[in-house]
């Protein structure tokens, strides 16, 4: 038989002003859905996966051609339902509905684990969507850059004044996500050892310029590190190793005093393997590559509790690394709650980035907004840069973002951008650019969207809504309310999932993607979509007592009854 | 400190042409949530509990009256949205977008316990909704008639060759649902022995005449049974008792032959107690209901391990039965998890009521579809009966059941039927009621709505989903798809829930209810709506493998893209 996922045909989307669907609203989907699995964009396109450890974009390669031909045949009142990946109907709606509605991995909470999901799996009967591979926005590895930039850059701020000269950070996993780390890194001024198993990984981060060189052993890395350290050069080594292996190394240099460890010790550390599956995510420590592969599919089983023995020692040397007082944080990858698991009582000592960092953001419903140009065209992106800048004239953090971004990230796929904006901006951005297609300054329309770690879209107790000051952490209410509204404001598409970034049974979260076809119905739905989704962040962080958000919710003039009564 | 959920007002619908809100749109869903809390409608309206445990209407009584209080104030072009029983935002949408959206006790998977809900819940963050409490559809206990009438009806069918005269049923709980038992034994021909614990709950069943007489004694509850069976009258008694002692003693007498057990034995056996929710729905052993109710609050910890130690023993005599050959069924209480999970290894040995009697049903969309008169006159309904009769002119099957719902069904708070149809039906009955609407044939506009337990919209699988042909019963991507087509189609209110029916963890569900105000825009929406419904029921059963499923969706012509290839 021959395997339904596996396919070597590769995957471009179609760029420029001709369309093979029926309109710009069925295009967009399309385009974006191929865009994902676009050779520049997916880590593994040729098995569906896009990031995330299995994260796909659709079931096996036969949905993908059918969600292929039902796009190119869907009415603009027509809606289609994309349930794990598998298109499994089209009915008929109305003109300001979503035309793709989208469900992935979701389980019954007593079976949402990764054991019954894998079952499934291997049925035919799932998919893991992660956050935006399942719901046809991820736009490779910049799509992640500038959060881990301000977190990093926070990071500095509260614990080395604002100034990462001459600091490194320790990090380990070069994915999809985990690639930007070394650039992120550079960005907020530090060095950056990243410490990666798969070597392939850490070739792809070198040739799309998010790492500068790539180091055999630890002290190669250690002694490029010191050098660049020393000069107050930004710059970051791949370390081509296990974790689990050098991170209690260094703990070990650390606590000795030995002289290889520049500064005495990394100035933050963390972790961005995909430890939130333990089966496909984390190289269990002595395995090489190849038969760590092999064995997912012939023994995972023994690959889960051999991996989940060495994320306790990667884990035991983060808590060590915190207790020496080094600032350590893990980065939403849920490993300190198998390291818990697998025993080690003192796994959550140091926190999430979320409430370490990222949680002021999050209350004025700041989050990773982003767009995508359909044309294919980089100047399409220039020009909404330069339109960013006119639009918010005063904001010199996004100048300097948008900046640095235009100069230092390469394009993966179809151009797009990444700008951590919020409530009152984002539909204003989303108006501008839908005038700019109007008026023909753009080739082609835009997308726009974010990721499912957002504001206002996801409940995450171990990362995204970790230590809510109500204690609300896993209500997740509110990215259902978050779904269904903006379905009903217009989104272009919708969708819902389960175990994004921590894995299965530790988040619920939603996307969503609204199409800039330059019409006057698409300013009508932009102005309700992009106003509504990130109010529902401001009105989720409300709720739980925040004041950032109270306040940016009585600002906006929002109508939260209960809430701000 | 004042309980916030205690009060004793005693709220009203308001009935009539006249109304408070802006539009039919939103007086539907204040009439409908006042009606849930009506006292001839809820269990326990004064704590706002409408049915099933816990079930709530709304969070707190300040939360209702600002529900109330918004949906007066909503324009035709705005959404409110409920999170588990209080309104948190109101927000512009459109007109074709649902006027409510609602999401109640959900949780991510890792948390979804009773224990993390309650703790919760104490804290002011929670309130569970049941299925329809939370979402505005309750009707009273007439919602469930026709499904456990279904129910018995097919079990004598398939076990006593479609005579039930001369048979009884013996089962347990008297509640909002479990109150229907009664009726639905007399009107499939059979008598019924109901075991219920609190003596004002068999009081209301009395006097809403769902049960015929009441018992203090079991030899009495039995000579009654003995009489009726064997002049083949067909009645029902309340045994005012405990099921845990009541069950195990029947047992008892059947396995040593004692003559005060009519035929020897029950002919089926089921229970509606509220064992989906250990603390609050099952009375333990041994305990007065004054002490259990006082012990929920001062020791609900107490009160769970009783309750569950209970529930085995129950469930222990109604494996005993099953063994001895009597034809038992869980009927979607989560009972035999609980005895489970308390050790007793064949807990599951007897069948749901879903697999054993439903779900072909399900395959064609047929599920507990419903409609209210939101005038408050009867008569209103009468008209809608005789249109059924008119629309279905060869169905003798419904034609049966409105003649013995009108003859022997008492209305509670607003008017309402409850009529099993499925996909091909609903949308034509929903069209026709909203012309007779247009046309002053009905004194005011009519909602249309359906239970969560229906064919598209739950995934459950100790209940709806238990046993599916696929093994996807826990796939909860359909009900998430259901809701966002829902909302997607224009349904007037749409809502998704945690928890209904078998308790935390255990299942996931939306629902959904369109307003027949006469106007044109309706019309569109009710063709969407009531045929997208329906169809996603449809369309998850073909998915999995059902041929009824499947036949059903290539005769009405479902665009059902990977399903039907
Ligand atoms: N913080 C955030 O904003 C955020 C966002 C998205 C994802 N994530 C999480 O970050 C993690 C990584 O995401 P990704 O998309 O990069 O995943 P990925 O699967 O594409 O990459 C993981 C990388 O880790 C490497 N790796 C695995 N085990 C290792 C080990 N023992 N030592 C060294 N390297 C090892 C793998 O070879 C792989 O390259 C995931 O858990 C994801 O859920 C975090
Ligand atoms: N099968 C279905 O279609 C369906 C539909 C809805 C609800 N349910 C389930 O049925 C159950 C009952 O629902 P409800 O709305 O009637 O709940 P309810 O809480 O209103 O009623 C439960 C009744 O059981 C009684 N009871 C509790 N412990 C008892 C004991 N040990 N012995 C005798 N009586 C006892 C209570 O006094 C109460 O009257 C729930 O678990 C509910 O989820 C099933």
């Amino acid at each position: 038989m021959t395997n339904p996922r596996h396919n070597v045909r590769d995957i471009f989307p179609a760029t420029g002003t001709e369309i093979t669907a029926k309109s710009w609203l069925t295009e967009a989907p399309l385009r974006m859905l191929m865009n994902n699995l676009h050779p520049d964009v997916a880590e593994n396109p040729h098995e569906l996966v896009v990031y995330g450890g299995i994260g796909r974009a659709a079931r096996t390669w036969d949905d993908f051609d059918q969600i292929v031909a039902c796009l190119r045949d869907l009415e603009d009142t027509e809606t289609l339902l994309v349930q794990s990946g598998k298109p499994v109907g089209v009915f008929r709606t109305h003109k300001d509905a979503p035309r793709v509605l989208i469900a992935n991995s979701n389980l019954v909470p007593h079976w949402a684990t990764w054991e019954h999901f894998n079952e499934l799996d291997k049925k035919g009967l799932a998919m893991y969507g992660q956050m935006t591979a399942g719901s046809w926005i991820y736009i490779g590895t910049q799509g992640i850059v500038q959060g881990t930039y301000e977190t990093f850059a926070e990071a500095g701020r509260q614990h080395y004044d604002g100034d990462l000269t001459g600091k490194w950070i320790l990090t380990a996993g070069l994915g999809g996500m985990g690639g930007a780390q070394p650039l992120a890194a550079v960005m907020a001024g530090a060095c950056c050892l990243a410490v990666e198993c798969d070597e392939t990984r850490a070739d792809f981060r070198i040739r799309t310029r998010y790492c500068d060189a790539k180091a055999q052993d630890l002290d190669a890395a250690l002694s490029m590190i010191a050098d660049w350290t020393a000069k107050g050069e930004a710059k970051s080594v791949a370390l081509i190793g296990n974790a689990a292996e050098i991170f209690p190394e260094l703990v070990r240099r650390m606590k000795t005093g030995d002289a290889s460890v520049p500064n005495g010790r990394p100035d933050i550390v963390t972790d961005q393997t995909s430890a939130h599956d333990p089966v496909h995510g984390y190289l269990p420590l002595g395995w090489s590559v190849s038969e760590w592969r092999a064995k997912q599919e012939s023994d995972p089983k023994s690959v889960e509790k051999a991996a989940r023995a060495s994320m306790k020692a990667h884990v035991a040397a983060m808590v060590d690394f915190w207790s020496a007082g080094v600032p350590t944080l893990d980065y939403g990858n849920n490993i300190r709650q198998v390291a818990k698991e697998e025993g080690l009582e003192n796994a959550f000592a140091f926190p999430g980035f979320v409430p370490a960092y990222i949680r002021p953001l999050f209350c004025k419903g700041i989050g990773p907004f982003r767009w995508c140009a359909l044309s294919g065209d980089p100047e399409d992106i220039y020009k909404t840069d330069a339109k960013m800048k006119e639009l918010f004239p005063d904001n010199g953090h996004l100048h300097n973002w948008l900046d640095m971004a235009r100069e230092r990230i390469a394009f993966q796929g179809l151009p797009a951008r990444i700008c951590w904006i919020g409530l009152g901006d984002r539909h204003r951005a989303g108006l501008a650019f839908n005038e700019m297609v109007r008026k023909g300054e753009l080739k082609a329309p835009v997308v726009i969207g974010r990721d499912h770690l957002d504001s206002g879209s996801v409940a995450s107790p171990n990362r995204e809504t970790e230590a809510m000051k109500d204690g609300s952490d896993a209500v997740s209410d509110w990215p259902l309310l978050n779904a269904l509204l903006n379905c009903a404001s217009g989104a272009t598409w919708v969708s819902l999932h389960h175990g994004g970034g921590v894995g299965m049974g530790f988040s619920q979260h939603s996307g969503m993607v609204i199409c800039c076809d330059g019409s006057e119905d698409a300013d009508r739905r932009i102005g309700n979509v992009l106003w509504n989704d990130p109010a529902t962040g401001v009105m989720r962080h409300a709720d739980a007592g925040y004041d950032i958000a109270i306040d940016c919710a009585r600002e906006h003039k929002l109508n939260l009854p209960a809430i701000l009564k």
